[in-house]
């Protein structure tokens, strides 16, 4: 087919050049949402009358048949991208017709449109599997709601926590996560069309008729800034890297975990790979492999931010590489989320050996140093009785558990017989009472209050979805609207 | 003075290791915020009884003096951080009941506040700069207000612009940013206290009376999440480095402008340098450091980013590096856009080059197709047509508005008399009647809403400042609780 | 097929997971690079008994079709990687004789055989692009060898030079990039067979012998090295990224020259792409393309060295991302140093133009500052003189070899009757006698030096050539050696 | 101090533009390079007859003493630059002979030359560090010749080597990174001095000597590359960067390693922090910190690369902010390189624990599938009857050894009562007998290769230092000379 912009350069393009500047490989992810602009357009060029009623309908009918004809990525082969591979196709169906639709418009805003459109959709995907996976959590939280669990800092063990105020240290993560995916949908649902090639359109298009009929909340302000600037991109491809690197924490924790030193976690062989003559060993291939994408998705957020670093007004072609990073990181991230959800819902908790592993940490101290504080020690005294008392039971070889009165009182008399009752892994967590702490109680209502946040995400990626279209649904509305 | 955490190493900390370890360098930007944090810390302690009312006067004098003695930088010299110093200093004037100000506090939720605190004051100082770098492009364009200007895509130019279209398309931009600061604070706007090393405090610490004085909206709700992570951080340097991006690209068109060949504008002596030899020259230095501060900011984002990949939790020590990051973002960011909005107002168009300029162009030229098409030819033919007057017009070195109406009979029958009339480029301009086009009433009326929404961004500062606080505030009013 | 690990898992592995680690899409690269390496550890094998000398022959022969089968890219699919097709696909044609291939080996040193074989083609061919980029640039630098060029600094004209000189800036840039990728190709050419899973072999693999026969210069010297690192893979990418600066960086140049206000270039219409109705307009689509990849390979850099930062020894699934980063950066460097040095070719200069901008330009001030040194004035005086005179010739609208000797006098009286002669663009030129300066003879004789040096850097591949095998020429060995 | 260019801007330079442009915090560590190139040049400028006699005697002890004033960090306030510092403060001392120094030469190439003369300096000390590094490495290879450690793939237990083996591995990464820092060193030592501010310089500076006597190897070819382009720069960072992913590899073993669970390694105590209250906890900080540090200096690669992209010929201010960069990522990988290479010295290996470690890993598993393919069973059938035994033992819970002959039988009647001899973990090391491979005599001789290699970098950089001078040596040169 002929360029868009064919004519004075006597279509001798270089076929090299020709392919270098093809982009259909990355474009055919744009097809539908390509499609459904496409149809709105036609829709609003009828209603100013550049369109006739009657070329609308056989250039409906042809957008039909086109998106059927290009679902098969083959016949996408050999156009220059998306836009032209649907104009082809049209003119080879309805004729000259196809030409009209391009009036009043031009390929710098219609790649805008395609790829918001492409991103709305997108964003309530990956928000209904962020949400799954944050159901996944509270119910491994729910599910071993009493079981104890090391937390650490520096790679040492620091403190006993609830398991679930550990998984729940994640779900915030997540909601800050789903928060900004869900600011994005805001920032992307703005109508770029009639910013024309950079200075708005020639023609009366009805802008608000658009805007309703493709579900924007509003239209651009400036056409030179909606053509020249990847924002809407860059801003969901950093809550990409956002949720990537969350995921890679938690990936590393539970590597670590799986070890067979720690052995704290259990994941199904569904989801590890083995050696057949090692059968202990499990590898956490899936959780690397997300750590790994971790660092891709990285890289595409630095490539989409140096490709508009010191680029010019308003449209250049630098912007067309957009695509494939964009690409790349939604499908990377995407994945990981579904994977590591079905994860979540395959780890089984090897609950002896953790509670062992409590046992043995002194993860107690700390409130050893508090129970003496409130008996009356000085804050720093108190820290240095406890020091030398643990330094005691690492030479005996015990657990504070193990003490006897005695003993303790060698260490300080302000050590009561209320001791061994109050110094347990569960007080210590009990006695965390501030309201971000791992007490039991203050747990269990965060747990409560996290299904409502759930809830709360639920609903707003329905009300999200009902901010959106589709090709079909657009057009039985056309269809009522001509009845 | 002893680590705060001595005690087991019998203090023989290898002094290259310690000095490995020292941060006091960045951390002296956070002395007031620490001081700030310190003395709000202290109050609550002394409303739950842990620091006595005699004690909590003494302290309060102390952190006054330890404020002025520490704002001698040498002072800070030899301390680990800034909670160090601040205590260490603390206890010289009020001796033991120092050791107190850390009761259910630990340095991993401290420093979690002392940058929610700076980042609190510095998003306003940014905002408050945003609006006045806002503030000038408007001025500017309003100054400007009837000079058309060359629209470029590809570095070629396209269609004539108003010039104050052309700057509202950085309007956009930085009001986006101005949008993502102020998201930002609210997500930093949450207390990290009562988290304590990872799990909570022991101690009853009162946080919605902390959340109050210290101007918090809210607590947070996970001990192991707060320290853990540092999200904050990297969200604002996300925002700086979009600034950072818009500003690169607002130099580079001004850089271009700037150059001999196009002389489009001229920057004040003030802002530029020059050759003593060559007084022709007008280096745009500052235009170029922006430029290149970008590359340092961006690459300040990429740290944050790969300092938490793969991190385990909770809390771990390569957390502390983010602090010569953040700042170095910061900075570097303030700085540019403190200078570009004063560059702003020191920048002159040259009105008669850019007159000829848009003259010699053919920017019409769409707008020649667009009046073919509503005479009634079709789009394709019409442009058709258009290529072969362009053409036309360079092989006999014309402009548009010197063709004769025989001329243009040549070319097709539909070019009228209305035609010279029509083809001018205040007519181009005013044709793009779409909502976000060029046309000179939509341009006028967006400029007057542009300063509305200047307001809106004024009030929101300084609904934000009532949201933060400072020492001499929250000492004013702990002095009205205490009479 | 079965997974080469399975057995203990049941086989049960969920087909989400299994779709998730599957890298067959981007493994397909390495087809003949696997057969390669497969062909020649087989011999190897032989050689040690392990595979006799009829399965040997079977063995061989199945290699070919497995070759020609999979080939076609739809016999890949569904298998999990490429390693696995070809066992898979043998194993129909030979049977169980198809496991012996891996007596000894492991995939975690196979994919790094593979992609070693793959990398020292790729490098080849690389250079041979490189070499005739630079063969281009010193054709149009010989074309234009008597064109006088301005030098830009901050984007202002500031002395002139022999184009011939800019051209050659790049020519350097270039053989720095060669040079880097000669290296590489040292670093990657070492055996990592033998390495095994991660401690070695434990079979007596003659790794001579593997060494000899698929032209590796050495053998690693440590497995756990061997199979934990990409750094072949990194060194490999910085050196594209390398590249792609460079390009982005005359590309930039060009797309500045290129435009209407420099109008230096004339860049082909084969390779700019136009507007229907604005034939003036020449869009420098691929230079603003590959200025685009630029920004792609960076972050391919970023990638590679992120997916590496913390990984604990040894292999670890994370390091499979690396073929789809690689491939990347491979393909978008090759297709952009491809594509370049053939617009190199295409590209016109506008000597009219520029010879009028240089007269315009004062250019000659540096030089008549020198003059007036020579003459004995003081340097700081001799500038101050020359900045008048230039403030002068702005106001009188004259170039300098427009001024009266008495107008001269009226500055210094060191300007002596000399001055008209000796201050021109081309004298300027020619008085910049460092060795590195663009004094005209001293560019012929560099111009005549870059020719040799292209030489060095034909031989130099012509060698690498030679250190590298195919298929085909392994087979011919064998079968040599059988005979 | 006058702005060395002013004069056409009157000095009414903005005051916040000023400090903006201003670069001396980071210029300070260029003081001593700045004036030994201009003690160098000065030099040069008097073989001319520029700078008499006398003038160069006066000049010679002014910078004698600008250096004293200088080193005092308050004395360079004030400045705009290190060579405004030098020439401002020599001016004082010497008069106006002080503006001879300049003639020729240009900031554009001054700059290079601080910045190629740091970077000669810095390699060689960060070679001499890798050194003792590397010679730490072997070492402590050395002590723990004989013990068996667990090599980890997917952090799971994969074989049995020496620790020797492993820790030469690292050997192996930073003696690549070594290659890589002297590659370097090759690329820096080309002399940019004869460039002026672009086209090269107009006086017959004697570009031999000057390399000569600041011991360059090579001249410039090109004065429009040398001036435009920081690869030297961005060369060195991404070395620096290599070595910090290397370093954050192994400190993410030592991390792992450290931990309770885990408990290989005890790190002295002179290198970590503790608890008061937790003697047990050894935090492994300076660990962590240096994997932050990777980040930051990650990050500073990407700044420098970033700063270059798309940036026209040649020098562009811009390229100022490589200064902060380049100290950044030199400094961090410094500290690093040497806290680490303490840190190995100050490691003990808790060898007990690792014993049990292996004896519970089945970490023969591999070993056996060869005994019995050795003994004549299939691949396959081998690895599948192992991987019963396997199960067996962890049903039975047994190690190897403590399985009976029948039992073995059980499994497969190629067992022979040569087993429990044949598998031991000793044995299984011994069987990886590839030159790569951990055998215990394999690597054995690799340490001894490792220590000559060692003295071939002491020997390249006793070389490199040779090639390089300082202010002293050139004065007493000089001296010499003049003598």
């Amino acid at each position: 087919m002929d360029k868009l912009w064919s004519g004075r350069t006597n279509g001798i393009l270089d076929s090299k050049a020709d392919l270098f500047m093809n982009s259909i490989k990355e474009d055919k992810e744009l097809l539908d949402f390509d499609i459904l602009g496409n149809i709105a357009y036609s829709a609003t060029l009828r209603k100013i009358g550049i369109i006739s009623e009657d070329d609308f309908s056989i250039i409906l009918d042809g957008f039909k048949k086109v998106r059927h004809v290009l679902s098969d990525e083959s016949s996408l082969l050999g156009y220059e991208d998306i836009h032209s591979a649907v104009e082809g196709e049209l003119r080879k169906i309805v004729g000259d017709a196809a030409g009209k639709i391009h009036t009043g418009r031009s390929r710098n805003d219609q790649i805008v449109l395609d790829e918001k459109l492409f991103l709305k959709e997108y964003s309530i995907e990956l928000m209904s599997f962020l949400i799954e996976l944050k159901k996944n959590l509270i119910e491994i939280a729910e599910e071993n709601k009493d079981v104890i669990f090391p937390a650490y800092t520096h790679m040492q063990k620091a403190q006993p926590v609830l398991f679930a105020h550990y998984i729940l240290s994640y779900f915030e993560k997540f909601s800050r996560d789903f928060k900004k995916i869900s600011e994005c949908f805001e920032n992307i649902d703005i109508l770029p069309l009639g910013s024309g090639a950079c200075a708005g359109s020639g023609y009366a298009i009805d802008t608000d008729y658009l805007m309703k009929i493709l579900r924007f909340k509003a239209v651009t302000d400036n056409s030179m800034d909606e053509v020249s600037s990847r924002d809407y991109v860059q801003d969901i491809i950093y809550a990409l890297s956002c949720i990537m690197i969350h995921l890679s924490r938690i990936c590393e924790d539970f590597i670590i975990y799986n070890s067979s030193e720690f052995s704290f976690i259990d994941i199904s062989d569904k989801f590890c790979t083995g050696s057949s003559i090692m059968p202990q060993k499990k590898n956490p291939d899936i959780l690397e492999l997300i750590r790994g994408k971790c660092a891709v998705v990285t890289g595409n957020l630095l490539q989409i931010i140096v490709l508009q670093k010191g680029l010019p007004s308003t449209y250049n072609r630098d912007l067309q590489e957009d695509k494939k990073i964009l690409f790349q990181a939604g499908k990377e991230t995407l994945k990981s989320v579904e994977i590591f959800k079905d994860i979540l819902k395959n780890i089984t908790l090897k609950k002896e050996i953790i509670k062992e592993n409590i046992s043995q940490g002194f993860l107690e101290a700390t409130d050893i140093a508090d129970y003496l504080v409130k008996k009356g020690e000085k804050f720093r005294d108190a820290h240095h009785i406890t020091g030398k008392l643990v330094s005691y039971c690492i030479k005996e070889n015990k657990s504070f558990n193990k003490l006897t009165q005695k003993e303790l009182e060698g260490f300080s008399e302000l050590f009561d017989t209320d001791f061994q009752q109050k110094i347990t892994a569960g007080n210590c967590i009990d006695s965390k009472i501030t309201s971000c702490g791992t007490n039991s109680s203050i747990v269990g209502s965060k747990l409560k209050i996290a299904y409502e946040r759930l809830n709360t995400m639920l609903l707003k990626v329905q009300e999200l979805k009902e901010r959106n279209t589709t090709i079909n649904q657009l057009l039985k509305e056309i269809k009522n609207e001509m009845d």
